[in-house]
C-alpha cells in the first residue's frame, strides 16, 4: 500500500450546483432557489470556502442543460457559464484557486486558450482548466453537430486541443516586452512565437493575443476515468478529479495513474489525484443520517428516475419499478466510467432502482461518508495517509450551509492531525500547490531555483 | 437636417487599447507599459468612466493579434479576452454598461449565448454585445480555417447567428423558475422553449442552461458600415457604432441607416447611432495641437507603414516612399469601409502615406476634434443637435489622462448645454438608454407599462 504523498492535503469546494450537490437540495427550508442564477450567492460561498483555506473553486460545466428531467423537477437546470462567473469571482478572493471546466468538442482551442490566459491574468496567477471531452448528447443539438461525437473520437480531438492551448500559452515568452519608449520597440520579435500545428483534427498556424499567463500555463485539471480519459491524464493532468466510491478503488485508481504517468516521465507530486467526497457528519451518527434523511426525503421518485435516465446516457428509465433491478441498457457514447459503477451497483451488488438513484441523488457515484465528525475525520485521513488520495473535491450536499459545517468541525480536526494546513503559501496556484511552472517551450535553456524563480537563458 | 434625436447624449469611452487609441501611446511619459495586461488599469479606467456617467465601456476584439508590425513597435499585440475582462469589471462598477465585442465569424452561437447571459446576469443587466464578422485574415490562421470567409459569407453566417442567439435568451421565459419547494416542482416545463433552427448556415435544436438574462436580450451593438452591415445593423442592431470623419458623411450615414430601419418597422430611438471621437482639446488650439504633435512625433515611419498595412487588409506597404502616393491595391475581402475610407482620402483627396498613416494613427478613421475645450464643445453639441448622432464612443487618444481630461473640461461644458445628464437612471442598461425590453418570443400577448414594468398574459 503507497504511502502518503505529500505533507498537507488539498482540499476543493466544488459548488456548481447552486443550492447544493444533493438533486433535491433546492427543496430544503433553508435554500435559496434562485441560487444558481444569485451571483450573491456564489460570492457568499466563495468567501467562505478561502476563509476556510480551500484551495480551489470547482465549477463544473456542459453546454447543455443539467440534471434534465424535462418534468420541472431539476434545481439546476440553468447555470452561469463558468469563465464569466469566475472572473467575477476572481474579483472577491485572493488565494483560492478558479477551476473552470470547459469542453474540448464544444469550443475551439483558440478561443478557449485567450479565456484562461485571461483568468489567470484577471486572477493573479490562479486560474485552473479542467479539460472534459462532454459527456451529453445534447451537447450536439445545441451546437448543431450531426450527432454527439464517439468517446474514442472526443479523445483524439482532446488529446490535439490541449496540445494546441498549451503552445499558444507559450506565444509569448515571459520577458517578451521590454516596453523600451526611447527606442520606440514595445515587443521583442524574437520572443514572439507561431504554433505550427499538423494533426488529423487540427491543422492551423497561430499565434495567442494574450501574453503569457502568470503561471506559465493554468493548471490543468482532468476528469475522465475511462482508459482514453486515464491516459490523456497521465500525459497532461497536474490534478485528476476523480468518483471513486470506495478505498479499494481508490487505490487502485491512484496506483494505476502512477504507473501511466511515470511512462511519460511525471512522477508525483506532478499529479495530484482528488476524489470527489459528500460528507454528512454531525456530532452523532444519529445526527448526520437525520440530514441525510432530510433530503432524501425531499427526492419525488419521478425525478430519482430521470436523473439516473441522465447518467446512464439518456435512455428512458420512467417506466421502470423502483423496487425492481436495473434493466439492461442499450450501448452509449456518453460518460462510461459513472455508467459502468451504475451497471456493477446494479447488477453485481443487487441495489434496485430506488437505491440506485438514491446513491446518485447524494453523489453521483462518489464516495460518501456519513458519521460523527470524528468518524468522518478518521476516514478522510485513512484515506489520505494510505495515499490513495492527495486530498478531496468536496461536495456539499446543501449550500452554503453544508459547506460552513464542514468547515468548521471537519477542517479544524484535520489541521489537529497535522494533515491541513494553517495558512496559504503565498504566490499563484501552482506555488501555493507545488506545482512546478512549466518553462516556455521556446526558450532553449533554463535554470530553476527550488524557490520557484526562473531564470531564461538562451 | 434631421433635428435632435434624443434628450441627452449617449457617452461611450472606448478603452480597449491599453495606453490609448493613438497608436504610440505607449511610449508617451506617462503610459504605463503593461496596460494591455494590467488589471489595476483596467479598474481605474472603469471607475474614472462612471464617476463621469460614461454609458458605456467598449472593447473591441478580434480572435488575433492586434495592430501587427511584426517588427515590435506596436504597443498592443496582446490584450485580456473580452468577455473574461467584463466579467471582472462588473465587479468594480453599478451603472456602466459593458459593451464587449465578440466575432460570429469564429465564434458558435450556443457558447456566445451563454457568456453575455452570463455577463448581464453578473452585471444586473448592463451586458451589451458588439456583432463583428472579424476583419482579420490572421484569425482563419489562430482558428484552422482553410481561409478567412469572404464578406458575404461572413455576415450570412451573422444573420442566422443572431437570429440563434436571440432566440436561445428567449428559452426560459421570465417566470420560468416558481421553484415550489412544497410540490417539488422548480420550473414550468411550459415555460421552457427548444429553439428550432434550419439555416443554410446552420441546422440545430437547442435550448439555452442559462436563464433568460434581466435584460431579456443583452443590448445588440453593431459595428459594419458595409452594405451587408448596414442592412444586419438596421435589422437587430441597438446601438450602432461608426467611423465617421466628418459631420457631413455623419448625417448622410445616419439618413441611410434610419430609412433602412424603418424597412424593419424600427424607428428612432430604436437605434442609437454612436460615431467615433478622438478628441484632442486644451485650454486653447495651440495646448490642443501640441497633444497631437507630442504624439505623433513618437510614431516610427516602419510602423506607421506596417500599421496602414494592416489597416487596407494585409498587404505589404513597408517599401512605400512615405511622402509618396498610395500604391493601387489588389482586391480584399478585410474591413470594406475602413479601406474605402483610406481609398478616398489617399485617391480623392490626395493624401501622401505618411499623412494617410498620420490620420490612422490618431483615431483610424474616425471623426478627430482639435480645438479649445469650448470649441471642441461646440462641434459635438452641433453633431448632436443635427441628428448626425445620438452621442459618441469616445477613444482617448492616451489612458486613462485623455479620458480624465475630457472627463473633467467637456462633459461639465456639455452638461452646461442641457445635452449631458447629470446622475445615471436607475435600472438595467436598457432602461438607462430608454430602449425596450424585448418581449420573450414564445410569450403570445403581454402589457408593457411605461414605467417598464412587464405584465405577461398567456
Amino acid at each position: 500500500m503507497p504511502s502518503q504523498r505529500r505533507e498537507h492535503m488539498v482540499m476543493g469546494a466544488y459548488v456548481s450546483y447552486g443550492t447544493g450537490h444533493h438533486a433535491a437540495s433546492w427543496r430544503h427550508p433553508a435554500s435559496d432557489t434562485t441560487a444558481t442564477r444569485n451571483l450573491g450567492h456564489y460570492v457568499e460561498v466563495t468567501r467562505l470556502a478561502e476563509q476556510h483555506l480551500f484551495d480551489t473553486l470547482f465549477l463544473s460545466d456542459a453546454p447543455a442543460v443539467f440534471n434534465d428531467d424535462r418534468a420541472g423537477f431539476g434545481g439546476r437546470v440553468t447555470f452561469f457559464e463558468p469563465l464569466t462567473l469566475m472572473s467575477a469571482l476572481a474579483m472577491v478572493s485572493q488565494d483560492i484557486g478558479l477551476v473552470a471546466t470547459s469542453s474540448t468538442t464544444y469550443k475551439e482551442p483558440y478561443n478557449l486558450a485567450r479565456e484562461y490566459a485571461s483568468l489567470d491574468i484577471i486572477s493573479e496567477g490562479r486560474a485552473a482548466w479542467n479539460l472534459v471531452t462532454t459527456s451529453k448528447q445534447a451537447a450536439a443539438r445545441n451546437l448543431g453537430l450531426p450527432s454527439h461525437p464517439a468517446h474514442a473520437e472526443r479523445y483524439r480531438r482532446a488529446n490535439e486541443f490541449i496540445d494546441i492551448v498549451q503552445g499558444l500559452w507559450d506565444t509569448w515568452e515571459d520577458d517578451a516586452f521590454p516596453a523600451d519608449k526611447a527606442k520606440g520597440r514595445f515587443y521583442d520579435p524574437a520572443k514572439r512565437h507561431e504554433l505550427r500545428h499538423r494533426g488529423s483534427v487540427f491543422s492551423l498556424d497561430a499565434e495567442l493575443n494574450v501574453s503569457r499567463p502568470p503561471q506559465g500555463h493554468p493548471v490543468i485539471v482532468q476528469a475522465g476515468s475511462s482508459e482514453a480519459g486515464r491516459e490523456l491524464a497521465a500525459r497532461t493532468a497536474e490534478m485528476v478529479f476523480t468518483a471513486q466510491p470506495d478505498l479499494e478503488s481508490a487505490l487502485v485508481f491512484a496506483k494505476d495513474l502512477d504507473r501511466r504517468a511515470s511512462r511519460y516521465a511525471r512522477l508525483n507530486p506532478d499529479v495530484i489525484i482528488l476524489p470527489g467526497l459528500t460528507v454528512y457528519a454531525g456530532t452523532t451518527e444519529k445526527e448526520a443520517r437525520e440530514k441525510v434523511e432530510e433530503l432524501q426525503s425531499l427526492i419525488r421518485p419521478e425525478f430519482g428516475l430521470s436523473m439516473l435516465s441522465d447518467l446512464v446516457g439518456g435512455f428512458d428509465l420512467s417506466s421502470c419499478d423502483i423496487e425492481g433491478p436495473l434493466p439492461r441498457l442499450p450501448p452509449s457514447n456518453a460518460n462510461t466510467s459513472r455508467r459502468a459503477l451504475i451497471e456493477r451497483l446494479a447488477y453485481d451488488e443487487g441495489l434496485n432502482v430506488r437505491q440506485l438513484y438514491e446513491r446518485m441523488t447524494t453523489s453521483r457515484g462518489h464516495m460518501t461518508l456519513i458519521g460523527s465528525y470524528d468518524a468522518v475525520t478518521d476516514e478522510i485521513v485513512r484515506w489520505f495517509e494510505s495515499g490513495a488520495a492527495d486530498g478531496f473535491n468536496i461536495m456539499p450536499p446543501l449550500l452554503p450551509e453544508s459547506l460552513g459545517d464542514f468547515s468548521e468541525n471537519i477542517l479544524p480536526r484535520l489541521r489537529h492531525r497535522g494533515v491541513f494546513k494553517r495558512r496559504y503559501r503565498p504566490g499563484t496556484l501552482r506555488e501555493k500547490l507545488g506545482l512546478r511552472r512549466p518553462e516556455n517551450r521556446y526558450v532553449t535553456q533554463n535554470v530553476t531555483t527550488s524557490e520557484g524563480e526562473h531564470h531564461h537563458a538562451r
